[in-house]
């Protein structure tokens, strides 16, 4: 047995209570290395007298490893266990102490694995919806203007017109509302705005005043309105948070501006000096933006100001959840305090951080539900558009993602191929249409949400940004978009209803499909793809060379 | 290169800020496999332009991995780095997709390790006194009674008579008064009391009153004189916080006995039906102890009274911190809000918990500063008492073991060889005088505090509770004790002023030594201990078979 590849963390990702009497145990093993893993586990406190021991499965299969998996129900839940590993010629008992071939279980209390009980304040408990939905993302600008009334004046770019990144196209609340059955037909059922409030830029990431909706983009009426709508189509909206800096016009910044120290909102801010100064800079911003000063979310003061700011639009409007921007440079603590009182204003409102890296620290119940997942964006892009995976790498490298998060919060990522802030994922797949769709295919089918870029359905082209904020193309005749698949992909996960368990990602044995089934509530699904260049089989499926295959229940169905 | 061994966690006792502007990276890798390893780094946002590439030290060395590490100053914390990795015939790249021959720097976004920005609010501070203190553990009831006017009649033990389950030999506050001076002239600075408020029992753990000092033991004015006292010699105290479970006869739980349902504490506790019943037991209690109902500690009411005691007693009596009882089946949720309440309260006040199991997810400076540290414990009883290690299996476990927490947690570890929870080690090493001695020497020269438990100076001899908790024998012949030694050992802590840095721990060449190094402010200390059965020999030292010697400044001590 390798013993160098065993993993286990408890109150981790490997071990993790989904409820109050029920607990999920995970192991990690190098690959294809032993033949049965066992937990044995009992209760703490009646050591050696009722030991159970179960068999457990092989969940997830990486580059380098496997990950076992069990989920127990507990009546007492003060849950002591080792593994019992078996490689084909020896056993192997596998404990805080590492792999030994005998184990004494009179001494366990020293160096047995436990869960000491579960409480239910530490359990990340899953939101059903935000698990089922399918997001929309749009940034506001380039996405619809309805509203005949505003001053226009701000507009510097055509509608369709290459925009850079001091562009203006009009874009407004008034046409995301006037777009609603629309998004609604491509079977989304979750909208998620890049941020709405005041701000002298397209992006509107430089907020100057939190409680007031951007004039070009409308007014609290249109956000009250928006957000009525929604919710009689039975859609919900999550909000951009914009909480780790501010513009430096903001009214606290420029208080310290012309006051200094004397400014009672000096220490809401990181500041080396007497005033803040730009050049040489002398306090922290955002990614060196001299005019996005970075707040000082230690302060006690700053944090009841974002958190009114994050509760407010809740009470006031109901709105359905929070995405967090930057939200890896702001710390624990805040956003400890943050989830409190996001779900006592509403309990169903989810928290989305921004974090494009291993997020499973803020994952634990006590700071967001979800994040933006960059990792399987990532991956989407080795394989399909760089060539860097192949269909087993690109199935190890999922499994390897799931691997790193609890089955709650797989069920809650918020998977994306593309977003404001990457090239567009059509551009980096050369325009390539079946490329698009099979890596739409899998975006629906992987475990969690998944979230479209505004204009993925029609094709939309773009590199970085701002190249991928171009203007959204509605004139676009239907038949050459991806409007009726998406709807096909989103009603596959309304029917299906899926949960993470009951997923699994493999490469064909030929090693030329990548293949995707999810155990479905109301029917299994399959999803074949072929990156390779020649036809790959499994079992009796072929596949041509880049192309797909989906079946539910069994039958065809792209 | 053994790459199933390879493991780096951001944000954890991998990588951890020690100030706004440190922070230490570790890498395991598989034991004596590469010959060198590097970090190359640079703030976030200016991928590619300002690399730095630096050397790790090996710095831990256990069964299966060595720990490599590094402290960085960082002018921008916004680090992100990949690790650089040579087995001497290949270089190595190692980021969050793992080891790779090759690295896109220009990706790095998508897959470098990172800690995005050290905010203050998630830096765990050393407290220095408890990385300083020499603990001396006392089980009130046995250490000494002093108190000429309380009331007799309860104790039911003569004085140095074994003890049993239901015995009261009479110890008190006053008592453990009268001996401070004893206490400091072993070199001890700081108490750790077992329970002193109002309960039943002899050992307190089911608490009736947290507002009363237990009568036998005395009153609020013997508690005031004991911190008096201590301060005055530059002692601290620390009490036994017991917030898992309660006495049946607390208030709150009769409360509910009568009224059931009704009653206002009935969500205090967790109870499965409308009244309590003992039988068949229908309530959560500690260790299937019907007499002790575990507290709903998920409740905010019961989070608001736990904590109003806790403060209390750091307020009106000034005590400088609390051991927590049974705190791993306590939520993560609760202990957060303790930390920050007692910070508030008393900044140097110190919270250890009672975790006997790896506890690095409490002590990531939201939660506890330290432990009480069983791992050490059953090391110490592998090596010395149960033949179960070798000098290296011993210098292998305790290097694992320093490895499970951050340096600066490491500093604050209570670490003892036994408690009122376990047999006394002496007993464990079958009274064998010189394994005490050469435990007690390693005991104060690991890093983090020592902790005694009261009468081990004396050879006080006890298997497992209640016979661990004999009779205290003031009246032993001095030269028949360890007084002066355990003395000279704590000095020597003073003189060095030892940080975990600085810290090694090996087997001799010829495997016979346990070698522990540490650099010291004022000088080096060498400990050599063979439990082989024949001399060993580490360079120019020879130790015999059974015994150890200890250098400070290269000069000899023991």
């Amino acid at each position: 047995m390798n013993q160098f590849a065993l993993l286990h963390i408890t109150d981790s990702e490997y071990c993790f209570p989904v409820s109050e009497n029920e607990i999920v145990i995970r192991l990690r093993t190098a690959k294809n290395d032993i033949e049965r893993a066992y937990i044995i586990y009992e209760s703490k406190y009646v050591i050696g007298n009722s030991q159970q021991k179960l068999q457990m499965k092989k969940e997830l299969s990486g580059e380098l490893y496997d990950y076992y998996s069990i989920r127990l129900k507990l009546e007492d839940t003060r849950l002591a266990y080792v593994f019992y590993l078996y490689d084909g010629k020896e056993y192997y008992y596998f404990s805080e102490d590492g792999a030994t071939l005998t184990y004494d279980f009179t001494k366990g209390f020293y160096n047995f694995f436990q869960y000491p009980y579960i409480n239910s304040a530490d359990i990340l408990k899953k939101e059903e919806w935000l698990s089922q939905a399918s997001f929309y993302q749009i940034f506001i600008d380039r996405f619809c203007m309805a509203d005949g009334n505003k001053d226009k004046n701000y507009i510097n770019l055509k509608w369709g017109d290459i925009p850079n990144a001091k562009s203006f196209a009009g874009g407004d609340l008034k046409g995301i509302i006037s777009k609603l059955e629309y998004i609604k037909s491509l079977g989304c059922d979750a909208l998620y705005l890049t941020p709405i409030f005041k701000s002298p830029s397209n992006h509107k990431y430089d907020i100057v005043d939190y409680f007031e909706v951007d004039p070009n983009f409308g007014d609290e009426t249109d956000l009250t309105n928006l957000v009525k709508e929604l919710h009689n189509r039975g859609m919900k909206l999550v909000l951009d948070a914009v909480f780790n800096h501010v513009s430096e016009l903001n009214d606290k910044f420029q208080d310290v501006i012309s006051k200094g120290k004397e400014s009672e909102y000096y220490d809401w801010f990181v500041i080396k000096g007497d005033y803040p100064c730009a050049s040489p800079l002398n306090y922290e911003v955002f990614a060196g933006c001299t005019y996005m000063p970075k707040w000082n979310t230690s302060n006690v003061q700053v944090q009841d100001y974002l958190i009114s700011i994050a509760t407010y639009y809740i009470r006031e409007f109901d709105i359905d959840g929070w995405r967090l921007d930057v939200s890896d440079e702001i710390s624990h603590d805040f956003w400890r305090r943050f989830r409190k009182e996001i779900k006592a204003a509403k309990e169903s409102a989810v928290i989305i951080g921004e974090n494009w890296h291993n997020a499973s620290n803020y994952l634990r119940g006590d700071q967001y539900d979800s994040i933006m997942n960059y990792a399987f964006t990532k991956a989407a892009l080795d394989y399909f558009a760089y060539g860097q995976l192949d269909a087993q790498g690109m199935a190890n490298k999922l499994n390897d993602i799931l691997a790193r998060n609890t089955d709650t919060v797989n069920d809650m990522m918020l998977n994306l191929l593309d977003s404001h802030d990457t090239d567009r994922f059509f551009s980096e797949v050369h325009e390539d249409r079946k490329k698009l769709k099979a890596a739409l295919a899998l975006l629906y089918l992987f475990p969690g949400a998944p979230s479209i870029f505004y204009g993925t359905e029609c094709y939309t082209v773009g590199g970085y940004d701002p190249d991928c904020r171009r203007c959204m193309d509605f004139a676009k005749d239907k038949e050459d978009t991806l409007n009726d698949y998406i709807k096909q992909l989103a009603d596959i996960r309304k029917k299906c209803s899926f949960q993470f368990s009951g997923t699994h990602i493999f490469a064909s044995e030929d090693k030329k499909l990548f293949c995707l089934k999810r155990q479905g509530r109301n029917g299994d699904v399959m999803l074949y793809i072929n990156e390779s260049e020649s036809i790959g089989k499994e079992k009796d499926i072929q596949v041509a060379p880049g192309d797909f295959r989906l079946f539910v229940c069994g039958g065809e169905v792209l």
